[in-house]
């Protein structure tokens, strides 16, 4: 093992936290459903009409960017038709938006196939390192109050700082490609089980890869927790897809990626404004 | 291996007996549905708006804090729309509760997506490990009748004191999260193997960090083994959901989760009382 | 590695046969079911009436105590409403009474959440070892004629004596617990290439904590290789559903269980005699 | 390690090639079906009548033992109702014939719960090994143009000598088991890269034991790589369903299945002539 | 270790890109639909009539070989009845291809049961190790820019000379075989962390059994990592299906597949031209 490697090994193994400085921000609800479409052309033109230009109304007032903001796309493949991304201000403002959804017209017509619940998070691996390792050398303990309160002022500082990250806008790439993921517990590659320096090293490589493709692909994270079934939610925009692929192909050689990281199912969808819902549903 | 530790496993591959000392008390059902709104919408407004009397009026007698009580939740996402959680003395009570809300009228409307049945529960690692080291001092075999005479006395006293976290109210928190989990036994990482002293080390780590969330978010154990297909059902209680992502997140680092703890889904509710169902169902 | 283990290990190297001596007794067939509630409770009340006799007449003839007997319990929870356990004599039996509930009227209103197939198996790891030994010694090889007829003699007196036990009543009592279960052949623990002493060991030591549960547990194993997608099938009786948590929570700390036991889904259910049946159906 | 393993290992490192020499015959399909029987009893009689009557003819025609058989079997348990097996000369003739069923009356009441595709084929480990070792010492390569004249020889020879085992009828006993299997290629244990004299002596050992059970259950073994999920089908036939349980059991430990083998879900069936369809269909 | 591999993991910790050149094609969407053919059947013939002229019309527009090419097939067993494979230029007009689909009256009779979304790929592993070794030789390091230069040139130039195997025809052959498959990232194999020359020296060995049936089967590999839930999409061309089975097979012995392959579902099909859909719809 590289020396390096083994200082930061003694050092884990002394009092380095191991749980790194975390900021959250949007509360953000995927809602994929499939479009019932035998019912759906079923039923008399006027009302299909008037279904849709209620739901493109809702839609129009919730798709403008800002703090509480929604994006509609298709899908592609039998996962779903519609893909709703909802970034809200709470939990409740999200279930307030799943029931204003589920109260149009349209609602009849939609089956909701799955969902992702999360919150936009910045792991801040680099700020962590250089706090602990600071407060350590001042000689606090992790269980202190002084530490608390020093990583509450931390926390703080950032929570300021990334607010336009942590409530972001949906970025108005033509195309989304949804996935979530975890960091692997099991066997020998236990990511909760490797020190802090070592994690942040890995996060660091995989970073260097997503800054390359910085000017094609847009990327927003969330964390999940505690709320869904994955750790983590990652969400690509980009105005073409091969890039979705190609990032995430180099990243999977990243040590990160390559022996810590475990994909669940992905979904692409393209944007579909509100003024263009009423070509799609025909 | 750490000196402490070989004993203890010394000790363990003697006759310390594996098994913690448990207590059990409130009999515990969730129940997820799914809302069929089409076919609700489609209800004329006086039998929706008879369905959802009687159905408040049930849940109107069976929230308020006691023994016998039951909590509603609206969920986010897929998995469904709404959550009973029910506290019952037995599981006979449990069943009866289970057929009191499949006769509601609302229960046309209510598809069940998934359920969970346990029992309050509280593994006892430091009295075990005090009980079992004292009887083992005093020359009794775990295997006599004396000891189970011991242990029996011991359990009917932490009954008794432990009545109150036993049979707990449920909290009146804004919000809910729930998940099963179990403990692995594959491969190296099998915690039915690990010496009782060592669990007990683990579980003690785990508390702390438990500790540190308690103002926060209150939580309630539950044993399943032979009841469910997990081994426990973790209810957590919060005002405020971030604290739900923060205390697993951190709790994920430990030794007891990171190397030894497989997850289950993850189902976060709202809490919706009797007198605000006719809202949600509009 | 223990010096007898070692021994063992030899003579398993040998000689020694892997299988155990096992008898079979009753088919047994477990059915779980959902009722379609709603559209039960849309039938005229003389329908029902008229339906719940019927099944009330059919329940009532086969479930007195027998050799061609069932049961029925109502289950907790979403993984069905109703299961129904049939003892016979034959998988043509077994074939029999699914296609005589299935004639049923309440049969329109019964879906079928999933079903379990298999035989009272009792497995005799003291008897084989001795009597391999015993032919072993006397020079025999297992791939003699000599040897198969010793196998077949004492299994024939094995049938004989413990006719009792594998065709056995359905005991009487309020609550049952099944669950499937598989020996484990991934990876480092290998059910099936550990030898047959240390397996009859483990067996054992597995036994002493049923047995320590006799009066309160009744237990039924029934083998299902070949004809269901678990090795084996369990089901515990009880007056009281605590003691299966706790018996199953004991033995999950013994080798077989810890190491070797994979478990798959558990259903628990609570006696609902045919007198009882309109009761619940309302 | 054995010396006669190691002299195989290198063997096998050198030029012997790794694909065992197969041959096949007859395409095979199983088609699982749940019978919708609350839709079927609400048909007229006269309705039902008719439809049993041309499902009858229509399965008299294929059910005659050669080369064309389809048998029908009334499933236990929930996974389907009805199991159709098909062997034919070609997957357009098994197209032909899923087809053929599908425009029965009787399949507006046919819910598809699975299916499996495969063709009928037998291994042949011996005559592999033989003839590899004959090329070899005569110097040949196995990417040689000579070596595939030789290998197509054999195969051709094969074809012909085994055309009843390749072709077989449906045999006419009175159960049938059928199972999907995969050999593991996961972690320690990976059968493809097991030297083929390894894996012959595997399979010869798990021969000897299916002789054993000869008179009791015929096998049909058929490959599915390529077809469909699982690497092969086994198919047991036998007129008591108990010796299905031994083989499998007594093959499981043999090494190629307690090391080697992966099981899917298992079906048992009773045979049901076309003369007994309209008794089962009430 | 052989020497060889030695170095070539030395040189591959040092600098050597992990990432192989990889160039794309047509855009790729696999659909699988399942027949309401009760529903079907129970429609008027004129209706029915109408239907299959409307869908024969449409398929005969997009069937004709090009680089906008949609392929219809019948799937054999209970997967799906029937197969369309859309090749396209864009993710956009796989959207369209998929919406025109929706809207033929036929629709209403197909229900989707699964898909799969790609993009034709080609990966490049002996043109990248030339490159990257040249561009080391030459003293270039991976992160500079005009490493990437030299990078997009080769890519370029490629693209360019393999345009007919990236914007490919469907292959006319009677059968199809599709399945989609991993490369191995757990437990000690682990594809992302072998070196690049390794992964070349087992790419070409896979490839030399690929080029043995190269008369019997032509295949189009597709990739999927960050459009779908599995790394690529394989389809498999024949007139016979038995080729299908043989080279997989025979690829399954290879380190490549042995060693690092995960397999999904597999799907066989037979051409279904837009002229013979009225046969098979009846």
């Amino acid at each position: 093992m590289h020396p390096d490697r083994v200082e930061e090994r003694v050092e884990a193994e002394a009092v380095m936290p191991a749980v790194p400085l975390t900021v959250e921000g949007s509360s953000v609800l995927h809602q994929m459903f499939r479009l019932k479409w035998a019912a759906w052309r079923a039923l008399s033109e006027s009302a299909r009409r008037e279904a849709v230009a209620e739901a493109a109304a809702a839609l129009g007032e919730m798709e403008p960017a800002g703090e509480r903001q929604s994006a509609l796309y298709s899908l592609l493949g039998h996962k779903g038709d519609l893909l709703f991304v909802h970034f809200r201000q709470s939990f409740e403002e999200l279930g307030a938006a799943q029931l204003r959804l589920e109260r149009l017209k349209l609602a009849d017509y939609l089956e909701p196939t799955t969902s992702y619940l999360s919150v936009v998070e910045l792991g801040l691996y680099d700020s962590s390192l250089r706090l602990y390792r600071n407060l350590l050398e001042r000689g606090l303990r992790p269980d202190s109050e002084e530490w608390a309160k020093e990583v509450e002022g931390t926390l703080a500082q950032h929570r300021k700082a990334m607010a336009p990250r942590l409530y972001p806008s949906i970025p108005a790439s033509r195309y989304i490609c949804f996935y979530p993921m975890d960091r692997k517990r099991g066997g020998a590659a236990n990511w909760y089980t490797v020190p802090m320096a070592e994690r942040r090293r890995m996060m660091h490589e995989h970073g260097e890869v997503g800054r390359k493709y910085a000017g094609e692909v847009k990327q927003i994270i969330s964390g999940s927790i505690g709320f869904d079934d994955w750790e983590w939610g990652v969400d690509l925009f980009a105005d073409d897809p091969l890039p979705f692929k190609r990032v995430i192909y180099e990243m999977r050689f990243d040590e990160a990626s390559a022996v810590y990281a475990l994909f669940g199912p992905f979904y692409v969808g393209i944007r579909l404004p509100a003024r263009e819902l009423i070509v799609f549903l025909g």
